[in-house]
């Protein structure tokens, strides 16, 4: 089955064969693997040895989001989010409930926003200290430019949260030249093509120092991770981790590095990306974003606006050509979202694309003709 | 290697084989193995299909019992907690980090509470609405006896969280006898003998309904996790799972019926914790806990007062005969811990005995004579 999915991804057979091992966490053999995790991790983020830590944590992209919140934002703080995705949503949603005082700047999903909309909301409420912002929306497939962001955030003299969870190793990052950002979180389990089970925010060791007892929560302070590691080292475990995601993580690192690191997995994305979206509209079939606002992680297309045409029976019709996409959408208006990212070559999208023909023939969906 | 820790333990190779595949959590492929893993976990539980749901949670043991004690235990409200060993401490602090106010009940590491002081303390402060407990202590290896304290928590009109992490499937729990309990917290990496990376409560739905915004943490909401499923679906997951630990989980528990359930298990685990106590005995070494207070989980060991003895050179020297113990103690004086649980039999404990006479030897260090 080739998975197209936004993640978890597809991964390569060495990668998953590295999940099915015992590993006691802790034990001196896994210390030097997991330290080198840690500091390629950090440098993929553009941080600083001594400068820069990579924060391990358990469980979802979610979690992270939540637990980078929880440690920079005080509690009853305000966070402004920029909302152009079911993803900001989540991260307003995770804020809020958290006791943080969310402003929301609408923003339509189909666009980035733009450096001046940020600056304008910020200029308007001065108690808002952090602004909050998904670098790659899965919910529709943009991307907002997190550098032009972080220097309109950074002349106003806020801090910045960033959920990279889609974005981390495909879109490039430089945390040494945005002083701003308080943490950039990401999973195992999307561009570095690892296996769910662990995720990561990259952070200024400065600003993880100060705002210790910020959290409200043992679980997700990412101060106390870092504290626990000083205190106790790093190979000892505040909770048992994942290991396996773990082990399996740094073998996927193992080959991205190999592969050409952020700017070979891009290029091999955005061909994806643009294999689909070309693609998709010789099939007549009308993608979600313009050319000019669509990332490289995700293509969303519009539902065929046939009877004819359903989503789950779409999707199950593919699975047996041997193709699986997401059975659900994140957008207004029905959709179906194709992944770029994972073990997934052209060559992969050109068999998915015919396998895609070949399903709305059978079902008798009508096609628009191509424009 | 032969590990012999508290968890993660020591898996079967069918098991781990489940972890290395790629899997689309939300896929209909995936959804009956699910369903299926939950029903199986609430019957273990004693919980009553209708009446009692399993809540799946991402990550460690940690989170799943945070996320309990925000979900039952509202804000500001009194827990009272068990306190005799580290695993307790731990649920304290996650308790007053989350913001809920913690009364200590102080009780030696080297035994089981009683029914009655807990009774006294509920007595002695009406404010307490719910009782902590750690079934298993595997700080020291103490069991306490969840169905005596849960009589005396009913009879106080209270309510009751067990942390059954490294009891749940080889101790014994029956949910509908004991209608007290909130919820009965426990992970995949432990008796039931699968990977780290999810966990489980198995709680009564009308309490679950009850409870719906007191979490303050919609990771940690579990009314969020029921109400989302029963929205969305099981299959529909709030947040991407560790689908793999989740999957090879689904195997360790057919495993885990064939063995015949939790009595066996409790019986293989109970004679490995014989063999280890009178083991280290015959070698020179006293076990922390008398055999009258010794759990069937994890036996806990004095370190040999010798100055010859180091806790790291021993683990290190041991891991070259093949075995893996903690290289780490819990308990306020120097011990060592060996696990009793995972794919581990009674020759395999015979085997780590004959390993820790002889690495005791080469480090030259002075056996008591055995009482």
């Amino acid at each position: 089955m080739l998975l197209l999915i936004p993640g978890p991804v597809q991964t390569r057979p060495d990668v998953r064969a590295a999940m099915a091992v015992d590993i006691a966490p802790w034990d001196n053999d896994f210390k030097a693997r997991y330290a080198a995790i840690r500091d390629t991790v950090r440098d993929i983020a553009g941080g600083v040895a001594g400068e820069h830590a990579c924060l391990p944590l358990q469980g979802a992209g979610h979690f992270i989001t939540e637990a980078a919140i929880r440690t920079f934002v005080p509690a009853g703080r305000k966070l402004l989010v920029v909302m152009n995705g079911s993803y900001a949503e989540r991260m307003a949603r995770l804020a809020r409930e958290a006791g943080r005082e969310v402003v929301a700047l609408a923003v339509p999903d189909f666009r980035s926003v733009t450096p001046g909309e940020v600056a304008d909301a910020l200029a308007a409420d001065p108690a808002i200290g952090h602004v909050g912002v998904v670098y790659s929306e899965t919910g529709s497939g943009i991307v907002n430019d997190v550098v032009a962001l972080g220097a309109a955030v950074r002349a106003a003299g806020r801090r910045m949260i960033v959920d990279a969870v889609s974005a981390f190793g495909a879109l490039p990052f430089d945390l040494k030249a945005q002083p701003e950002v308080d943490a950039v979180v990401f999973t195992s389990n999307k561009c570095i093509e690892g296996l769910p089970g662990i995720a990561f925010a990259v952070s200024p060791i400065a600003r993880v120092l100060e705002c210790a007892g910020n959290a409200g929560s043992w679980s997700f302070d990412l101060s106390d991770v870092y504290a626990t590691a000083m205190k106790a080292g790093w190979g000892s475990f505040r909770f048992t981790p994942p290991v396996q995601a773990l082990h399996a993580f740094g073998v996927a690192l193992d080959i991205f590095q190999k592969e050409g690191g952020q700017p070979a997995r891009l290029a091999r994305y955005r061909e994806n990306a643009r294999l689909l979206h070309e693609g998709v509209q010789a099939l007549g079939m009308r993608p979600y974003l313009d050319w000019a606002h669509q990332g490289p992680i995700i293509v969303t297309v519009h539902q065929p606006a046939d009877p004819a045409f359903t989503l789950l029976d779409f999707v199950e019709r593919l699975k047996k050509h041997g193709v699986l996409i997401s059975n659900f959408h994140n957008t207004p208006v029905p959709s179906l979202r194709i992944g770029c990212i994972g073990d997934v070559h052209a060559d992969d999208i050109r068999f998915a694309l015919c396998a895609i023909g070949t399903v709305l023939d059978e079902m008798g969906v009508a096609r628009r003709q191509a424009a």
